[in-house]
């Protein structure tokens, strides 16, 4: 799907940004300035290579969904060993990872009065079923999560609470915080009021598709559980129509949802490139290997995964690097973080977390990345100026000292490991997060060649410096 | 949704054509010269109203999908009467329609090798299904409809057939014909060279959707019936990348739809307001009241059903009409004209026939109308200048003699009787066509009012010169 046209766009902007930025380089130190000649050298062989893009064809025609749990889970598994040994990776091996089974059945909803239509909804991921017979039950509209919470007890009993609060549109992703409440816990904030099911409109920006936005939710333990799914932007909006015309709104809600009994062991799938100098030293890049069932997990989060053993394979075959590059695909991060939970406890177990220079995962599409973001003190910050310099070119700013380094190293991130956030414009992101059209096509491959650009260059300079 | 901005903007473009256009009237027929007036009024007054949109925003809303022969289709007609009613129709009426009634079932599709993933499809109408059990057969693929007519004698024997052929995008629709003989003869063809069964690429524009398009399909008596369903245009890429890798690709596909047995009898709906003069004499208008399952028929065909009973309200709101208009509102267009065909007859029974000045049908969406087409000679042609020059500040060009009234009123136009074409701008129209995507939020309210100004001083135009 690349055109000429379009790797000449990249190029013409580099060339432009390296040609300007040569003046400002005047009088560098023979390091600083061999460094900041390997970068440049990375970064434009990383923006002419389309490795990325093969590695998430690759992942999503052959394995496709990869739920936790599911026979995709495995088969990635397989599909992610492979891929690693193919490439060249020195040291493939896996962690294990254990979890609960959600398994997600067939789900329905219609209104029964008093203007009888089906509408689309998915189950949320977590949540349990409605039994053996459909549920009847008169609708309640929320137009917000604080409206639920602010609701007087009992005010719901028998109802199903429909929580209609829209997720606004944001680059940085802030505005998913606030909304994304509603499907974490609505159930428990319905039940609580004496709900019988809680259906949320669907934390995505899309205003007009039909296909609903899944995601997990949790059960508050003290109270009942009770179903929870989400529906489409546009069926949301035919419900409040229906719920606005003033007449009570019967709802059919049937959904087969469950969590299976007992543990599932996954696994974390790392891939390695041993240090010549340091090799107990570890840069650690990754993406999450799982994804949510209805689409194939092309942004969430095959292209985290794809750009980062891409950008491991492309700093590697440059030159073998002083530290030990390491790529985690993490297991089941949608349903809670469980990869990242794990890698963090097996680093403290082998007395590694004080090893690693530097971690951090991509995982929030393929958008452009447009700030780097390193926790670190000023000094150590200060040091790192080769590399802010060698991202300027692709459009990338130096961040403030907030980095979480992502859901999954974040846990290890607690632990003191260093940990650095590659921020991407997530504008149009959750148009399709979570939903069946999170697809292959949806992939632009210049922005994804300088996801790629940009991961590699951080790598080979915590690799090599 | 309309904002007072999306206004200004229609008014301001009007009102710049009225006064560009004023000079180039300037010694009219006092005849010539009040028509106009009529219709420059008539045009102003309907495109400040926001009639359509609040009576497809009822439609969609309480009655939703329509498909033939469902509860829909029954709730659509009761809908129907009342609203023409509540509206001041003069004579409200049904005249009954017979047609099969086809149901959908559920329909799947798996990949079972070489990488097991499901793949999103909907079945075709009046498909047969796969039966009791799922069929499991390999996959083969043809790029185009030639491509399946051109093939050797049972080539494709125990093969699902998959064609792969894109459908272009364009203004006029007419890039849907070549495309379509795959939806519509693709079985045939297929069951002719030894398939199973056939699945084809949807039939519309949208390159990163996964909804299926759906559609009327036919089975050539002489050639065995296998299933045929769509695939969605992602996982028709999807399906695609598979098959370039060179495995046999082997399906499992579950299809449980079927025509039930006997005839249902549905009904035109017919709202009239009696011609003061000439009630003799009819002008027609309207669109067809059935819609496909998958979505809510918004703009297939909630839009012209919207828009022609708003221009027959806001015509006759100005003034008693000379000759009786008509809104027809047709029964099953979607499987197969069958309103459209019974109303032919019932006005060949009724001696009707020559008494149609025009008959026009609006089923293409709620894009704009760029161009008024009329079946007419040359001088009856002439006599229409004033309505004509009344399109042209909505930006509507005079068209070739090349109406066929569209689908419904097609078979009275065979028939003699009059027709003509509001060619509506379909560059966008299938990207959502025949989809679950075919809501209330695809219709742009500006280009509706358009619409519906363009409707009206048509229809006030023959109704009363």
């Amino acid at each position: 799907m690349n055109t000429s046209a379009n790797w000449m766009r990249v190029f013409g902007m580099i060339g432009l940004s390296l040609w300007l930025s040569a003046g400002a380089l005047a009088q560098p130190s023979a390091a600083t300035s061999s460094m900041s000649m390997d970068l440049a050298e990375v970064r434009q062989k990383a923006l002419a290579e389309t490795l990325a893009f093969n590695v998430l064809e690759s992942l999503t025609t052959e394995v496709g969904p990869r739920m936790a749990g599911t026979p995709g889970d495995a088969s990635a598994r397989v599909w992610a060993i492979a891929k690693l040994k193919e490439l060249g990776f020195e040291k493939v091996y896996s962690e294990p990872v254990q979890y609960p089974v959600w398994e997600r059945g067939r789900a329905s909803c219609e209104v029964v009065k008093p203007y009888p239509q089906r509408l689309e909804l998915a189950a949320l991921g977590g949540s349990i079923g409605t039994g053996n017979k459909p549920l009847l039950a008169e609708v309640m509209m929320f137009d917000s999560v604080k409206a639920l919470t602010d609701a007087k007890p009992e005010s719901a009993v028998g109802k199903i609470v429909f929580i209609n609060q829209r997720m606004l549109r944001s680059k940085d992703g802030s505005s998913y915080g606030p909304v994304v409440m509603a499907r974490v816990a609505g159930a428990s904030l319905a039940a609580k009021i004496g709900a019988k099911a809680v259906l949320i409109r669907s934390v995505g920006t899309d205003a007009n598709s039909r296909s609903p936005h899944t995601g997990v939710m949790r059960y508050d333990n003290m109270l009942t559980r009770i179903p929870a799914a989400a529906l489409g932007n546009a069926d949301a909006d035919l419900l409040e129509r229906m719920i606005l015309r003033g007449q009570p709104v019967r709802l059919k809600l049937d959904i087969q949802a469950r969590t299976r009994k007992g543990q599932y062991t996954g696994a974390n799938i790392i891939g390695e490139f041993t240090g010549s100098e340091f090799p107990e030293q570890i840069v650690a890049i990754g993406g999450h290997l799982d994804s949510w069932d209805l689409g194939t997990g092309a942004l969430d989060d095959g292209a985290g995964v794809a750009m980062t053993i891409a950008a491991a394979k492309l700093v590697t075959a440059q030159k073998r690097p002083k530290r030990t590059i390491r790529v985690v695909l993490f297991a089941n991060e949608e349903q809670g973080v469980f990869g990242g939970k794990a890698y963090a406890e097996s680093a403290k177990a082998k007395a590694e977390v004080k090893h690693h220079v530097i971690a951090s995962e991509s995982d929030f599409g393929s958008g452009r990345i447009y700030e780097l973001s390193i926790k670190a003190s000023a000094p150590e910050i200060a040091e790192m100026q080769p590399l802010f310099d060698a991202l300027k070119p692709l459009g990338i700013e130096q961040g403030e000292n907030d980095a979480t380094g992502s859901a999954d190293f974040g846990p290890i991130g607690l632990l003191g490991a260093p940990v650095a956030d590659l921020k991407q414009d997530g504008t149009h992101y959750f148009d399709i997060h979570h939903t069946a059209n999170d697809t292959l096509d949806k992939v632009d491959q210049v922005d994804l060649a300088q996801n790629v650009a940009a991961w590699a260059v951080f790598t080979y300079f915590f690799a090599n410096r």
